[in-house]
């Protein structure tokens, strides 16, 4: 090529988006440890510990949990094309871009799927799925805890009764919920759950979390045909992260580095404390917000804790306010998606990121490029989160 | 959890196996840099420059050519995926154990397979690829270029004929041969191929380089049904790394930086310096192995620079010697895989890994464990390198 590019350099960003989230030095620096084989004593030792940790982070008793070698999205891809076999029929909740996306993950797997929709900024009702059902049968139940694309927090109280009522398996999506809600797949009945790191966990994106009850793995085992996919057959990558440590791909070893550091941390912190600093900081959050003249887009009985969405005011452009943010202060929020896009902005407080420092630096950057575009604020937003960091 | 896993610490290592490679320091240190955000400006800049490398190393003009965030062994599902339809023909040649894999992942993605097979060691004659294809038409013909089971490289040439008499277009794993063989998607006319980032680019495993010509893409725009797997289809994945910037999944931004820095020294070194690099070391590796009285297990003319098989002399522990250079030399070394389980050993020589150093440590190591095993060496193997070295 003419010139070779130069060296990349650190960029100075509080990521407060949607994900990915600010990664804590002490996992960057895991993440940059020598590389080993993946068959190495040393790195099998390392998985078992992941497993144990991710086991203990999500309340599972028995089945298999692992981090698959891809992002979330192939999670999702992957609890799909091993739960369902072409024909098989699912139902599968949609309230924003990720149920929807489940649903076309689920139609390329040859499943026929019932699609209850909810309005965007809503949750799904018990009563709307079970009528969906029609008392048919299906595979299973899918949807989605923590709604990316709205900030939507779905109940899962009730849902496994539902599922058995249909003979169905339940699966959860808890990319932006884990590590930042509580979440207990035992307690709950979900029989298949993934998870992506770079929310709460507060680990770079690249790997999937994921939990299979036992009830799922006898569901896989008794299946007529091959896992459509080869790469996310849980039974050939369980033989790799379980007993036999038979090769299956070649783990992404120093990915698996980071993953095992943020689980630490998570674990160290205990997830009440963490559960509790997340509902704190969402909540002195969304009262700055609110002081700032803003309205939220969720009714605070169903809002997520690490993901907050705001109706952007009118005659204030979007693309401006958030290059501005980006380029004067270093922060990223994101902007909406689907319907919400140009409308709406997502803001995250995730994992580490979620703390009173972050309140104040968005709340404060937010107020100064809203005051410049001639939008005023009706009160002082860092004094309305400090009422709540006081109560 | 009872208690908390220590923190991970580095172990010293030289990964001489069959992957992952031993990664550059500056590799790693471009791991670490802060994340940014998957839609951050800057981040949207380092896609380009990983883009324009890549084409650069590989010859490309045109198409499509992408890093997939996840393995090789999922470049290898995705080329097959976004290339077959259910019912669709191809024919495949397998010498070894990934040969095999893209058969299964082929029929998993309801193709009819027409398989070929060479002998364990042994490259596909082009002559038997056309016998068995019989004058049909094929929607791929698919072999691999480096493979990671055996040893052997396969000869390029006369398969682009080959695909144009059977109306095929041409899938190539370049997994191991990749940055470290001579190749040229365009001067051998490939239609798909992908790699894995842990072998000669030297970076940690977790990406796959990917790459579609035009032809591909003209085909993978006539499909009838949808790509059976969303994360990997390559056209959303196009609309991410290509213009409209439309998100897709979270990128893994890390693993990202890591592959930039990799791909920057790569064609720092220069392509040509690079392969004679490969050549020279894996050249001194033999001398010295026959030296040691060890026997190759491919011939001199179809062997892989980067990766060579042993086979074990008789009454020699496969595990022990391992083991042994594992804990007394740090040095990693691959076992054999399928029917060279147990009696085959793998040395891995890739990217910057392949040097004079670990040529030295490898030779040395080895003539120390199996002396001490009663394995009698007929020369110096040091001497026998040299003698590679100086000539």
């Amino acid at each position: 090529m003419e010139q070779l590019p130069a060296p990349l350099r650190a960029h100075a960003r509080t990521l407060l988006g949607p994900g990915p989230s600010d990664v804590d030095p002490s996992v960057l620096r895991a993440i940059s440890l020598p590389t080993v084989g993946h068959l190495d004593p040393a790195f099998l030792q390392t998985m078992d510990e992941i497993r144990s940790m991710l086991e203990c982070l999500l309340g599972a008793r028995g089945g298999r949990t692992t981090a698959l070698s891809a992002t979330g999205s192939a999670g999702m891809e992957a609890c799909v094309v091993n739960l369902v076999e072409r024909g098989d029929r699912v139902l599968i909740g949609q309230s924003g871009v990720f149920g929807g996306r489940m649903a076309e993950v689920a139609r390329r797997a040859g499943a026929e799927v019932t699609l209850v929709e909810a309005e965007w900024g809503r949750p799904l009702e018990l009563e709307a799925l079970r009528r969906a059902a029609a008392g048919r049968q299906f595979r299973f139940i899918g949807l989605v805890h923590g709604e990316t694309s709205t900030g939507v927090l779905q109940p899962l109280a009730g849902l496994r009764e539902l599922a058995d009522e249909c003979g169905a398996l339940l699966l959860v999506d808890a990319v932006t919920s884990l590590a930042g809600h509580p979440l207990d797949v035992h307690a709950s009945g979900i029989d298949a759950l993934y998870s992506g790191t770079q929310k709460c966990l507060s680990c770079p994106p690249g790997l999937s979390p994921v939990h299979f009850s036992d009830r799922a793995i006898a569901r896989i085992g008794s299946r007529a045909s091959a896992v459509q996919s080869w790469y996310l057959d849980i039974n050939l990558i369980e033989a790799y992260w379980g007993g036999p440590r038979a090769y299956h791909h070649t783990a992404p070893i120093n990915m698996l580095f980071g993953l095992h550091e943020a689980l630490r941390l998570v674990l160290s912190e205990g997830l009440e404390p963490r559960f509790a600093r997340h509902e704190l900081n969402a909540h002195a959050l969304w009262s700055g917000l609110e002081a700032l003249g803003l309205e939220l887009r969720v009714a605070e009985e169903h809002r997520l804790n690490p993901l907050t969405t705001v109706s952007i005011p009118d005659g204030i452009d979007d693309a401006a306010v958030r290059g501005r943010l980006l380029s004067e202060f270093g922060i990223e929020i994101g902007g909406g998606l689907g319907p919400m896009k140009g409308n709406t902005w997502r803001i995250g407080l995730m994992g580490s990121g979620s703390s009173r420092r972050n309140v104040h630096l968005v709340l404060s950057a937010l107020a100064t490029v809203l005051a410049d575009m001639g939008h005023r604020a009706p009160e002082n937003p860092i004094a309305a989160a400090a009422s709540v960091y006081d109560a």
